[in-house]
């Protein structure tokens, strides 16, 4: 069993279901319990826990805390990931304003714009650079990774921007498929997939 | 060969390929054109544009136009799909202003929020209204998804209120998993899943 897409998005939701039961008090959950939450056959939440390295007692279940903490460290939530969000309209906004991440040692540093008005502001701690000052700034923080937000007309220059800038994983949520060189990665958000994936049948 | 997830994924990033394409007023493409800038072997996107009803001619290649519009007809752009957004904050706003959503025959009506100071206010010409008037205007229009943007605090009652109203469908933003009865269907955008995977090998 690897680390798939899918078995990588069960346990994320699982880990969301058991934070929630952590802050309830609750101490103990069954396969069954997940399993209803996510309308998924209890034998593949058994499975998944399993891979974790951990088995259900009989009428007892699972303890919350240790597969909490089991999840965290089988996606490695305890490696920091730093990444900048370029475009600071309501999405890139929506981003740095999303708490969760940090559970999961993705931290948003700061966010860039072209726009003079936004240039400064601070959102949820996080400051809004002017894009000139990127490169340097990637340089200078060593980071990696960035949140593609900026309309679709300027996405593809603003990619050639980032990969000139030294960035190497690109997380695109504009609609445009960007052309970019080998070394760099890319994860198009396809939102209009899934919401077309969702309703096929209606 | 049926349409799943990943298939109806790429035949939305096809679709982006094509249509800026067309606004550039290139007539025909390869398929190893789209190959390479999907990362994806050609031979791939030949049997995608097969199964669409399509074979490309040896040295000549797609008509764009042609390709374009068979996928819309495959995942049926044509038949309009209208939904509410929950929650008028940063994320509801960036979803309302999502202009390439039309293309797809998905159509924001509305958006709502308990928010005094959003109430009235119109964004890309859909008005934000008081959440109590989602159940009357969720019967009056007929709608029956809603896309779900509050935050995590609120996400299992309005969820709750949506139900109660007659929504069957909830695109699901916020990082909660919802208790939902079996005949509402939920899409659980999980972000955190996806950058996990993106990542994974930093």
């Amino acid at each position: 069993m690897i680390l798939t897409a899918k078995l990588i998005s069960r346990l994320t939701l699982y880990h969301s279901i058991l934070t929630e039961l952590e802050e309830e008090g609750t101490e103990t959950v069954s396969s069954p319990q997940i399993a209803e939450l996510l309308k998924i056959d209890d034998s593949q939440v058994r499975k998944d826990i399993k891979f974790l390295g951990k088995s259900g007692k009989t009428k007892v279940g699972y303890k919350v805390t240790e597969v909490r903490k089991l999840i965290e460290k089988t996606l490695g939530f305890e490696k920091t990931k730093d990444a900048f969000v370029v475009g600071a309209g309501n999405l890139g906004l929506a981003l740095a304003k999303y708490d969760d991440f940090k559970y999961y040692g993705f931290n948003i540093l700061a966010l860039f714009d072209n726009d003079p008005l936004k240039i400064d502001i601070t959102v949820n701690g996080k400051q809004v650079f002017h894009i000139a000052k990127l490169p340097d700034l990637t340089r200078r923080l060593n980071v990696e990774i960035a949140i593609l937000t900026v309309p679709k007309s300027f996405a593809q220059d603003t990619a050639d921007y980032l990969v000139a800038s030294g960035i190497k994983y690109i997380w695109n949520f504009t609609p445009t498929v960007l052309k970019l060189p080998d070394n760099v990665q890319v994860w198009n958000e396809n939102l209009i997939g899934n919401f077309l994936q969702f309703t096929k049948d209606i």
